[in-house]
Parts: C-alpha cells; structure tokens; sequence
C-alpha cells in the first residue's frame, strides 16, 4: 500500500455548532468526519464527485463514534481520516479527531460506505472503478 | 384571491437547535421559515416538487429576518407563511413566528424567489405553470 | 419495569435535510434520535432539564447508527426510542426509524450516556436522581 | 477610525452543506456571515467571548441577505466582514460573500445586534465596554 493512506484536515469549532452546555452538540462531529473523508477523496482520487461521474454513490452504511472530550467554539481540531483494507463491494475509514494545539484525542470513529447504483440498488461487487483505485494504491485485502 | 393564500405549521425547538445562550441560534429560523413555505406548496399547489417538475427552479434571491424575542428549547412555535402577490417573475412570501401558546411574536420575515432554467439561467418572465397558477388563484398584481 | 419503557416521535423530512442526491444527509438522522430520546425524556421523567437540574450532563459517550435505506423530502418518519437497562452509571438507548405510513425500516441505531458534574467531569457511580429514577420505573439491571 | 474595520474568512463549501439542486442551500449562508464576524471579533478585540464577559450578549437582531448567484460543493469562498458606524447601543455589518478563486459575487447581506444584558433585557444605550471599544477603534458616528 502507498504509504499511509491517510488524509487531515484542520476545523475550527463554529458558535452555532454548540450547545447550550457550551460544548460542541455531539451529532456536528459527523460534519467533521465528513470533511476530512472529503479531503481523503480529493487527495487520492476518490472524491464523491469522482464516485458520481464513475455512476455509483458510496452512502454512509454504518457510523459509530466515541466521543472521550468535549471541543469548544473556537477551538482548532486536527480530524484524520485513515482508509481501511477491506474486502469487496464497501468502503471503510477510521477517524480521530484531537485538539490540534496539544494532540488531546477528543474522539474517535469509524464509517463504512456501500456503493449504489444512481437509481439506488446496492451493488454487492466491488465497481470497476473501485477496484482499479485499489489496485492503483496497491491496497492489501483485509477483513473488516 | 381565494381569501388568505397562507399556510402554518407548529415547530418544536429541538436541543441541537439552541446556543451557549440558551436560546435558538437566529440561523435556524430559516429552517422554520422553509417549513412554513413547503406547507403552503403542498396545501396550494405550489410544492418544490412541483415547481421542479415544471422544469424550474425557485431559489431564495432575498431574505430578510427581523428578531423579536428568542425562544427556548422544547417551546412551540407557529410559523405562517403568506403569499404576497407581485408583478412579475417572483414569488413574494411573508412570515410571523410567534409562540403557539401565548401567541407572543418572535420574529417576522420576508422572502423573494426567482425562477430560474435547471441549468441555472434566470427567468426573466414569469414561466406559465406560475402564471397558471395566479390566474386559478385569483391573485391581483401588486407591486412587491 | 414498567411495561415498555420507550417513546416515539413523528419526523418530516426537512427539504434542507436532503443532499445532492436528493436523500437525508446521514448526519441529520442524529437530530431525529435526539428529538425521541428528548420526547423519552418528557415522557418518561428523564428530561435534559431535569438532569441538569439534579447537578448533571449526560453527554453522548457512544453513538452507532446502521443506514438501512434512504429517506426523501416530506417523507413522513417514525422514530422510536426504547431505554436499554444497564447496570452503572450509563443511560442507553435503542432506536429504530422507520417509514411512518409503510413501516419499512429505515435505520437503527444506540447511544450511551455517561454523567458529568457541571464541571464536566465524569461521575463513575450512578448519582442518586438516576438510582431513584431507575428504582421509581422498576429497571432491572442488565448487562449492557 | 482605524483605516478599514474588516476581516475575512475562507470558507470551504461542505458537501452537508448543500441541497437537492448540487447547491448552498440558502440558510448555510448565516454560518459563513458568523465565520466572518466571529473573525472579526477576534481581530478587533471584539469577539462573542469579550461581550460575554463584560456582562453582555449581542443577539441578531436584523439580518438581510440577497442571494446573487450559488456555491458548489468545495467551492472555496471569500467572506468578508466590514463595520458600519452607527449610532446608539447597535452593532451592525456589512458582508460579501465571493468566489474566493475569480472573485465573481455570491451574496450580500447586513446584520444588526442590539445588546442585552444576561437576563435578556434590552440595553437601550451602549454599555460603556462598547464606548470604550468605539473610542479605542476612533469610529464615527453615523446613521444606521
């Protein structure tokens, strides 16, 4: 696999992502695993974008999170987005997201994607275009 | 005019929609104001829907919110939606949220739409599903 | 316990709830399980109010959600919210959304809550408004 | 006055962020015109948290935005923030909101915030920490 297959992007805590506890209200976080996916795509060539014009979407299958610190408004947080090996037809990453001065970890997830067709049949083999993009990055199959 | 061309729907304030202050962050009033106007779409004929499948769209060109009071977590509110007749290609809504209770006012609003093409061209005459729709209506043209 | 401890709340979908691809944006389903969780809460004597009155928070420790099937613009839900027993000081939560007229099921999901102090630091043991909340609905404890 | 009272801000269009036509959805816009003011704050020494200490909040109390053309997803966009003198216990801006690459017009707008104390009454006259801010940033002052 090339390298790390991994992508980071910096978010700045928004007052109107808190909550009256005045602390980020915990299902904005899913924003900010979004954002770092984004940038994974952009970076390796996997964007929604690319996915769409390739005829497919990858919707979010399954999500769970675990949220160990609260984040406040203002607050910068580093979120990384690591692809996750896996076998056929799905998509998986794993997330942390830490307070991006002093590396606190704030939370952690992970999401898997399937991929439908545009008319949202789920497709149960990887596309052709997934499994060139696998090829190309040199990506060993794993269970997941 | 088929007497008062407006529709209203009861909102609840949801924890996720309220600040640090304790109260509904003033951007999520767009959200109840569009809530308004879908339900006079679907009650008078004029749905998102129904203005896409005519082949247009009627994106938002001017907003203007005035805030009274604030409202809290769990409170009711009743938005209504009035059409405003105009000349010309747009489509002219006003609003009052005020609490369901007491009736006290919170806010009041206006907005304007413009059509455009799906290819995002501005309409610069009314399209005739709109003008059809005035004329079954019985909407006089007023200035706007 | 006292029969079926769980709630359920009635959702539209939002038109600014949906994405490009004209389905909700997964996130979005966050605040729907928080609107039946608060509907539990006011249903049931476990109010977000009334934790914070006895001294505490109850932040989102633990979120997953499984994406069954895609939700559309005025599409009409029902969301169910059913308390999961659990021994400690931890309030956990099942849910399952699903299309209010048909009743296909659409997601599924749990949360686990811990307490903190206002201070915002965690409180190992069950503090006494839980214990007698759980001793008035007659909970047994269980593993969870 | 201390040549332009302005900031800006980059904003990166999220793909959450956007509605069943691929574009901004209107309401998004409010968070991209508090990125700006937030900013704003932070540069002038007049930030949320500022007002907040010195006893005050500084709720919107107005807020008007014409829509010129759409953001798509991952379009970045400039936005920038200006103050605009005005008399009395008010707080107002001006915004644009621009294409950040070719600087082609997206949306103007303009908030007023009034100032309350943390009771949520209304300040008629403005606290002497607005004074002492507007003498210090040698601001006239003029009709608003």
């Amino acid at each position: 696999m090339q390298g790390d297959l991994q992508s980071e992007v910096m978010v700045r805590v928004r007052f109107s992502e808190t909550d009256p506890v005045g602390v980020v209200w915990h299902g904005n976080y899913v924003k900010y695993l979004e954002d770092a996916r984004e940038e994974f795509g952009r970076q390796w060539g996997l964007s929604y974008r690319y996915i769409s014009e390739s005829g497919y979407y990858a919707p979010v299958f399954d999500m769970h999170i675990r949220f160990d610190r609260s984040a406040r408004v203002d607050q910068w947080l580093k979120v990384v987005c690591r692809y996750h090996p896996s076998k056929g037809a799905k998509l998986c990453f794993d997330y942390t997201v830490s307070d991006a001065l002093d590396g606190t970890l704030i939370a952690t997830a992970e999401t898997v994607q399937l991929f439908t067709t545009k008319d949202g049949v789920f497709e149960p083999s990887a596309p052709a275009f997934f499994q060139e993009w696998k090829r190309k990055m040199e990506c060993p199959e794993e269970d997941g």
